[in-house]
């Protein structure tokens, strides 16, 4: 067999299942792998930066990398805004890039480029394979250092020499030995447990998978069980939310409002989470949210086991049965009228179907939606984690690839669906369950409130 | 005046009069100061890749650059793979990217990105800003290395703080010492005059400057004296042709083709190109397009005079009248029928108005076009130099900002287009002359033939 073959039974033999590919004319070997492999799903996209978002969705959703194809240096330069997006959500991915054979970069050639140059900013794990009795085993360590906690970037860059050359038998596989989270050290839980103890108010800051399923369920126990309030950070990865579920508050986007949002607190405790800050900087202001008293104390770390240090912490405290409030017994009713975004959050509220994915990029339209949404029924939140617009539909065909089942909103700015509105095809050829909703102010209305706010004058 | 203000002044005191731009909240200060700018045009884009295709356009047809303005390091990945195009097209560009203060960069935000990893790339000349009293001082030393011969590509990275602290008082403008491309050496001309001279079968690929203006006048001299055969590379960046200019075959695209077309020349003398190898590798053939025993001299590297180097050589032989053939007189007829690739090369040969500028992309489907389109009107034809796909739409839009009097065709393969198919609203926000033409063969047409040119089985 092909260094093309093995690399692919290698992936499938390591658990990815989902490829999703823009190739070129260097990839024709894996591309010719990848028809003939067994378990692999291809995903086919007409833009780089949809297969990146899409692998960010599907990795969310899933909890486990999908591998991308990408074609030399420019394709890869292509999918690094929504990496950017994906190693701020701290999510797994392997990339597969194509470069020239050693023979043919000898040569002044169009298509030339430092494939590992331009990778690098965006891969914790970077190699390229040595040959073709190399590309399994180089697969397998991408695949590692992918799900090494809490999720990382890892780029395989395959000459064409070592896709095409004979690679001998591949070994059998063996289970991969997949790093787990480490607990953080016990005086960590310690003093999280002492200063919920405490009388100051105290908030949580989830990240990571402490926002859904076990993380978030020992979270509500906790802020039940003590009266402190559970945050998300503004760009947070996945949430599980809505009806029986333990209410989470998102930190405001505006700087000014987060500052009054988190005013009454004297004690945060972060889970995977980041110091809460400002995205970006103003004259003469602080970037910091958090009041000056406000005493912030690491749980656990993003690489650490949130959801256990979690589930130690709330077994210091008694279980109560967690309060009911009337308006969790039914679902909001929608208005009627013109469109406005209240009406949009109580149509949202009231027609969400359960267990489904909601993919959120409204931006300046939308920032009302997570309130007028958090009594629907039981859903997954998706949102931007590093600010590069333009996720919204890839990861809208990466969640609804990862679970078929469930049914996908996608509710994009209008600026941000430019970016990547190739992802439409991808959702089209595949019939993906996806319902996506552009929010059309016909506006570059983020730049606008953003140029008010720094004082310089009436835009042009 | 602000590091913002000073900067745009020092862009136009150093003749910089367009900026493509699509920005972000961390460049308010930059834009307001564009806004209030006597002489810079801003032409917004709804996607980086829009704005460097644009650049590479304009750089193409102004010969001289244009600035982009780009948001961050997402913002700057997003233009990479028209910047692999532009650096292989050697064109002058300066670009301008934001960069969060540093007090903010001292935090984990969503958008810190490594400006500088991300660009170093495909930048030839990189500065990140000190401060405010540096910004005018960097930009005429960005716009200094944009113009060194044959044309690079510059970045210049401004801090937040750099945009909006004091800058002082900008010093007058004074001309820029702008480079200019030295002349080979005397033994070169004369080394190529001495092959010219013998009965070896002769030809001149010619690259940059010698493809047009007086470049191509010298070289249609020769060529008219010495029975040289004038050639292109597959991927050049401007050509004047048609009715009343010399003829310049391109190379093929297609190895096995190219081999065919050069196997009778024994000698080639490059005028800023390079030797002639293909774009891909495949196993067990060279890349190598001319025959083994061809002589290459090199009158001209990229970066020496190569006009200058063809009017030299073009003194050293007799002047004669050009042939002139029939079928210079008059312009083709259009044919009639069903949609085909001749009939759509004999429209355009016929209609194309005189001076128009062609932008191809048109791939697989447009294979033929320049042949069919030799005895036009004369026009420019720009095409793509990086095999990075997706620059026809953009590089359009750059040309016709660089001369609006002129008419633009544009011709796309779809999928070409589908990578930076925001260009469309830029050209209806500015009313640009441009008619794009999208080839719909609704295929991987590029990627069926080089599957089935690898012999690695049917493609599913």
């Amino acid at each position: 067999m092909n260094g093309a073959e093995s690399l692919i039974r290698a992936l499938e033999a390591g658990g990815i299942e989902t490829c999703f590919t823009n190739p070129g004319t260097s990839e024709m070997h894996i591309v010719a792998a990848l028809d003939r492999a067994a378990k692999m799903r291809c995903v086919l996209a007409l833009f780089e930066g949809v297969v990146s978002g899409a692998a960010d969705g599907y990795a969310r959703i899933a909890e486990k990398p999908a591998c991308t194809l990408l074609h030399l240096g420019p394709g890869f330069a292509n999918s690094m805004a929504n990496l950017h997006n994906a190693s701020r959500a701290r999510v797994p991915i392997v990339n597969i890039a194509g470069q020239h054979p050693a023979e043919h970069l000898r040569y002044d050639t169009p298509l030339k480029s430092d494939v590992e140059a331009i990778a690098r900013p965006y891969s914790q794990w970077l190699r390229t394979s040595s040959g073709a009795a190399a590309t399994a085993a180089d697969a397998t360590q991408a695949i590692i250092a992918a799900r090494t906690p809490p999720g990382q970037i890892a780029t395989l860059i395959v000459p064409a020499e070592a896709a095409w050359s004979e690679a001998g038998q591949l070994h059998p596989a063996t289970a991969l030995p997949i790093p787990k989270p480490p607990m953080p050290g016990s005086d960590s839980v310690e003093q999280a447990a002492a200063m919920l103890r405490s009388n100051l108010r105290t908030a949580l800051l989830l990240a990571g998978p402490a926002l859904y399923g076990r993380g978030l369920a020992a979270a509500g126990r906790i802020a039940d069980a003590t009266g402190a309030k559970l945050f998300a950070p503004y760009p947070f990865a996945r949430m599980e939310r809505g009806l029986g579920l333990p209410r989470v508050d998102r930190i405001h986007y505006v700087l000014e409002d987060a500052i009054e949002q988190l005013k009454e607190f004297r004690q945060l405790i972060l889970v995977g989470a980041a110091p809460p800050v400002a995205y970006f900087a103003y004259p003469d202001k602080s970037s910091v949210m958090t009041s000056p008293d406000c005493k912030i104390h690491v749980l656990t770390t993003p690489s650490e086991d949130g959801v256990g240090a979690l589930e130690s912490l709330s077994s210091d405290f008694p279980t109560r049965s967690p309060k009911k409030t009337s308006d969790e017994a039914q679902l909001p009713t929608p208005i009627h009228g013109d469109i406005s975004p209240h009406g949009v959050a109580a149509a949202i509220a009231s027609l969400l179907p359960e267990n489904s994915i909601v993919v959120d990029e409204s931006m300046t339209s939308g920032r009302g939606l997570m309130a007028g949404t958090a009594r629907s029924a039981a859903h997954d939140w998706l949102a931007n984690t590093g600010g590069s617009i333009g996720i919204a539909l890839p990861m809208a065909v990466g969640a609804a690839v990862a679970s078929p089942e469930r049914r996908v909103l996608c509710l994009s700015a209008d600026g941000s669906s430019m970016y990547t509105v190739q992802a439409l095809w991808t959702m089209a050829r595949y019939g993906l369950k996806v319902a996506t909703v552009i929010f059309a102010n016909r506006a570059y209305a983020v730049l606008k409130r953003e140029f008010a706010g720094l004082g310089v004058g009436a835009p042009g």
